[in-house]
């Protein structure tokens, strides 16, 4: 594998500037550590004060190391950081980690400092980490490129996950929770500032690295979009979960996020919009990180939704049929025939699902080996909980439960189940060697179950959803503000229904208009120097018939007159009334990171009052689509809510996908795109109103 | 302290029935488990077969045992599970804990024994635990009445928490999380099929108990409501936090609930009602609950919202300050002039809130101790949360960490703090016995936080909140179905505003009152046949003159006789039109468990569709009105949403609480009111539309 991080995290040979004999101080603790794990490449302590350090024969300078250098970690102060990094360049060395501190975190000097910084890797073709990172480490390799004190704290194991966080004291912390769990990891990077690397790239190496499974990641900024969403594609192609835990959800959050680190933090929603699209599973708390990553660890992930709850206590199996329908996975009942067969191995046993086997079952463990069987070959359940408290932790029971469950395993290696159980760790352990990830909540036994179906989910459908083709004759965003009907105008040329209307310059073309409408029509004054028109009364509905509509040219034009008497007026837009459907609102913002997002959300109260929006990156597919609008709360109400018809959803996930793909198109045009409202009808459906915003007016 | 359950829990003497010389069966392990741990009462197993058990002396029957016996195992067959019962109250025995299965859990012929057993408790004064229960244990006697295998698991260790648990298997499941997690439990009783003694007594027993301080519950369904507010009520009085698990959330739960136990699972809405006005913490998973049973421990309950963040890890003051606000606390910044000497303490450290050390502080923890106390001295915060990650588990900073937050404890003895940090169990218990309850996840520690400050809130505010007093010449509900203009007569007469009106039995009549009402009015048709009179086209708005009325009410008139040719017709209302404001809905359900309950919520989608709705239990005072309103998703509806004038809150909830008043006073006489609209003005409230469906009519 051909990477440019490979000298950071597979160096052959190290140079530790400002290199210390005392082991607690940061220019020590590597060398201490790499010596005492073993590491097996060079290391060349680089510092004037000393002939030797730690018993290796130390450098006056960078310059005076006779072999290549993969990977110079820099432990010296700010004031003097730039020049050694500088001088690591001119000699060759391939990488640098600067666990420096004192740039952009704190104020404009340092972001200068830290400019210089990104210009010699640039310049210098070096890869950079930092500068103000607690570093990196590869276990394998006993690669210590850290002053972190974990490899003083305990031995750590390797495994396959692949540690990347903005914040050293997180990623060591979230690191040393894992250990503790018995999750090892072979790769652990902390970027700090990414003056260079940053945690993208680090995530698209661990997509890349045979010896990574699973990605746990911690931003709190992500600065280039383009990067985060190349890594995160390469992830999923690898079949690679990512599990993301990124700050700065509130206000209050973001403040922190922004006086800590120099990171641009993107709104919320966008990161959410994020990681939806691209699969990865968000973490709100660490248990939660360490859980699903715990949980990825035996990487079998299940092709559907429908679970079987196994339990030898029918109050867990009510607790976790709760937190399944919460997760969103389907608790089907057993076909009827197989409960009757349960039935008959154990009478009083719950055998819809939940099944429950009651505590009679324990004293004869092949009926429970026959029940399980049954439930695994009789019905098509996608996965399994099996809820055995402390069962196996009892000496009574402890050997017929280990024998049952390696039976079980043996039967159905590749079915996805886990265990539910409470046992000391040697218990405990037993079953994950078995195979079993273990839980001793089943309810958070349910949650990481539903992450491994989610992962299963967008692992199958990875690519059955691009956007739509850009029509050939679609208009572009255009320099100036346009009114209404040419904004509608160029959405129709991307493929977005309109309502059908016309442009009258006088009261005369304004009757012709409205006749060739059936039924009521409404009059718009159209003026590109009035954008909110409904403030100046600049807008008359269900007016029919022609001195109605004669009269209403007259109306709109005299407003414009008093309110606007600056105004270009264009004339007034005769358009038909969409009547019935349901409003909505199709929206694009353009995220300063990330670029065009697309926002759904019911009209009126909903996205006003209520909020109940969801957001996607530009472009999506159909299917994308699909996901945004079953995700919002009023989802019902186009279902046809109170007799009313059901709305035709496939012609507004059509529209959204275009408008994501107009967007796309003129990423760098517009500020901000309004359809609203878009009324979705019993059949097809309508842009009544738009508004497009280009970039640079204000 | 007297109490009916003491025989149970603290039983001088016990009889097994049914005893066993093998340990492992449920007859031998409560003999077994009780003379291992040292139970200083009095054992007299009782069993035909044999003359000794487990080396004690054995007796034919109960009635041959020469002592008074407080408590008996019963641990036969189903067959002849009652005719012992039966046995031990005419011996004397005070009480029994019944492990017997096959009874209600079973269908009806196990419902009829079960109520036998119910009766025998009833008529021989002999309070019983179970059927089908896993039994009950008190630590600190060595009383092991359970045949658990938990006693032979480990050495189970006392605390000053009393669980109480319907189901036996989760009951012992959460024990022993707890117990690997280092808590400590007094008591333990599993109730199973509640034939006699339930959740909620035992509650009330924990509430009354000098060795318990905080109580954990589990159950799938409560039946006696009177029980469970009497006992929560108590544990209030005693400041005794109560966490509680109630399973059966989703229908798919509430379905395998009722298959799994006999209770009959009430609303689960009506029992986060129930919860959150008993101050009841309701934990989602059992690790929230074992979580928060922890933080109680050490009992020191915030007195405010006010939360400082202190962290040597910017990115977790971001994340800890995200899951602050994300649970409702405070995350005030200090005062500027601390800041001010923040700064001059560490240069570097970020002083807001999230005060964040920086990994320099490290080095110095004097400077460490002197930051903690400044901000616990100048600033006013109620609680702290300090995160340290490896710090203290680190050998290079164990010693200094340890002497510094003990040093912080002798400062600040009464100051809740949580301690976050990662390390091996030798590590936490150093900070334990400090006094600091101790997280591994940040977030979690905050979860904590804000529950101990929730427990504060409720113990401080218990009294201060009654319902208001009821009208002396309130009028009742009536037997049958009454109009609309006597449903609001009757609210009215509990003090609930409605909007001015008058009945008309003639077009006249109708005249005349509209000429008493300024502005238009409204026509309604009336009558106690007619319940839903808008679907007969019997409501009329905005009728405005004196035509305008006398024709209305012909139309009226004509549309009940078109529609309804058999009702009685008692006339048409003429109402004022209430203008403005905001549509509101205050609904009473009689909840066949808890009675009546009064739900809130706005008119229109935000009740249909959107389900925004919250319940409390009447009798409520005004201040828990005020609660309910700000539950609401939509509650920014009332602040005056888009320039609208603020709706007048007191006079909402002064009718909430009205109501509430109202329904518990005639708590048996109906099935539902509906307040359908009451709309809240500006200033005051009117009540436009109401029903009132008497009990017994359907």
């Amino acid at each position: 594998m051909s990477n440019s991080l490979l000298p950071i995290l597979k160096p052959r040979s190290v140079a530790v500037i400002g290199a210390s004999n005392t082991t607690s101080r940061i220019g020590g603790r590597p060398i201490h550590s790499m010596k005492a794990m073993g590491y097996k490449g060079r290391i060349f302590p680089v510092n004037p004060k000393y002939q030797t350090v730690q018993n290796l024969p130390a450098f006056r300078a960078i310059g005076d190391v006779p072999e290549p250098v993969d990977c110079a970690l820099i432990a010296v102060p700010a004031a003097i950081a730039v020049e050694k990094i500088q001088a690591c360049a001119e000699s060759g060395v391939k990488s640098a980690v600067v666990f420096t501190s004192g740039f952009a975190e704190q104020g404009e000097d340092g972001e200068l400092a830290q400019r210089e910084i990104a210009r010699i890797a640039r310049e210098g073709d070096m890869r950079i980490v930092g500068p103000n990172c607690l570093g990196v480490f590869t276990t394998s390799d006993a690669w210590y490129g850290t002053f972190s004190n974990a490899p003083a704290l305990m031995k750590l194991s390797a495994g396959p996950i692949g540690i990347v966080s903005q914040s050293g004291a997180y990623g060591s912390h979230v690191m040393l929770v894992m250990q503790n769990r018995g999750i090892g990891c072979n790769y652990w990077v902390t970027t700090g500032n990414e003056s260079d690397v940053d945690v993208a790239e680090v995530i698209e190496f661990y997509a890349q690295a045979d010896d990574v499974e699973t990605i746990v990641a911690y931003a709190e900024g992500i600065k280039h979009a383009d990067r985060i969403r190349k890594a995160l594609a390469r992830a999923l192609d690898a079949r690679k979960p990512v599990i993301f835990m990124k700050v700065g959800k509130t206000d209050v959050g973001a403040r922190a996020a922004v006086s800590h680190t120099a990171s641009l933090a993107g709104s919320d929603a966008i990161y959410d919009a994020l990681f939806t699209q691209y699969g990865v599973y968000r973490a709100d708390t660490t248990e939660e990180l360490v859980d699903i990553a715990y949980a990825c660890q035996h990487g079998s992930y299940p092709k559907g939704r429908k679970i079987s709850l196994q339990t030898i206590s029918g109050g867990v199996g009510v607790q976790m049929a709760d937190d399944a329908v919460k997760y969103g996975l389907e608790v089907v009942p057993l076909p009827e025939a197989t409960q009757k067969k349960l039935k008959d191995v154990i009478p009083f046993a719950g055998t819809s699902n939940p099944v429950d086997f009651t505590a009679q079952a324990l004293n004869e463990p092949d009926l429970m080996l026959q029940n399980i069987s049954l439930t695994v070959e009789e019905a098509d359940y996608d996965s399994h909980i099996i809820f055995m408290t402390a069962v196996p932790a009892s000496p009574f029971s402890r050997d017929v439960c280990a024998d049952l469950f390696r039976a079980v395993k043996d039967r159905y290696p590749d079915e996805p189940m886990i265990m539910s159980l409470v046992g000391e760790r040697d218990i405990v352990e037993i079953y994950e060697d078995l195979g079993y990830p273990v839980f001793e909540d089943p309810s958070l036994a349910v949650r990481a179950m539903a992450a491994l179906t989610r992962f299963g989910e967008v692992f199958e459908h990875r690519d059955d959803d691009l956007p739509p083709a850009a029509p050939a004759d679609m208009l572009p965003v255009p320099q100036m503000v346009v009114g209404e009907a040419e904004a509608k105008k160029i959405l129709a040329s991307a493929g977005i229904p309109v309502a059908s209307e016309s442009l009258a310059s006088s009261a005369t073309d304004a009757v012709t208009a409205a006749s060739m409408i059936d039924g009521p029509c409404a009059l718009k004054i159209v003026s590109s120097d009035i954008l909110h028109k409904t403030e100046i009364g600049g807008v008359l509905l269900n007016v029919e018939g022609a001195t109605a509509v004669e009269e209403g040219y007259r109306i709109l034009m005299q407003r414009a007159a008093d309110h606007a008497p600056d105004a270009r007026i264009e004339g007034v837009l005769v358009s038909e009334m969409v009547a019935g459907g349901v409003e909505t609102v199709l929206g694009v913002v353009s995220d300063p990171v990330f670029g065009p997002a697309v926002m759904f959300g019911l009209g009126g109260v909903f996205v006003e009052v209520l909020k109940d929006v969801t957001f996607r990156l530009a472009p999506f597919g159909v299917q994308e689509a699909h996901r945004m609008i079953d995700e919002i709360r009023s989802r019902v109400m186009l279902d046809g809510f109170r007799g009313t018809a059901p709305s035709d959803i496939d012609a507004l996930a059509d529209a959204l996908a275009r408008i994501s793909v107009f967007a796309a198109a003129n990423a760098d045009r517009f500020e901000t795109i309004d359809v609203n409202p878009f009324i979705v009808l019993p059949k097809g459906a309508a842009a009544v109103d738009a508004l497009i915003v280009p970039k640079g007016l204000t």
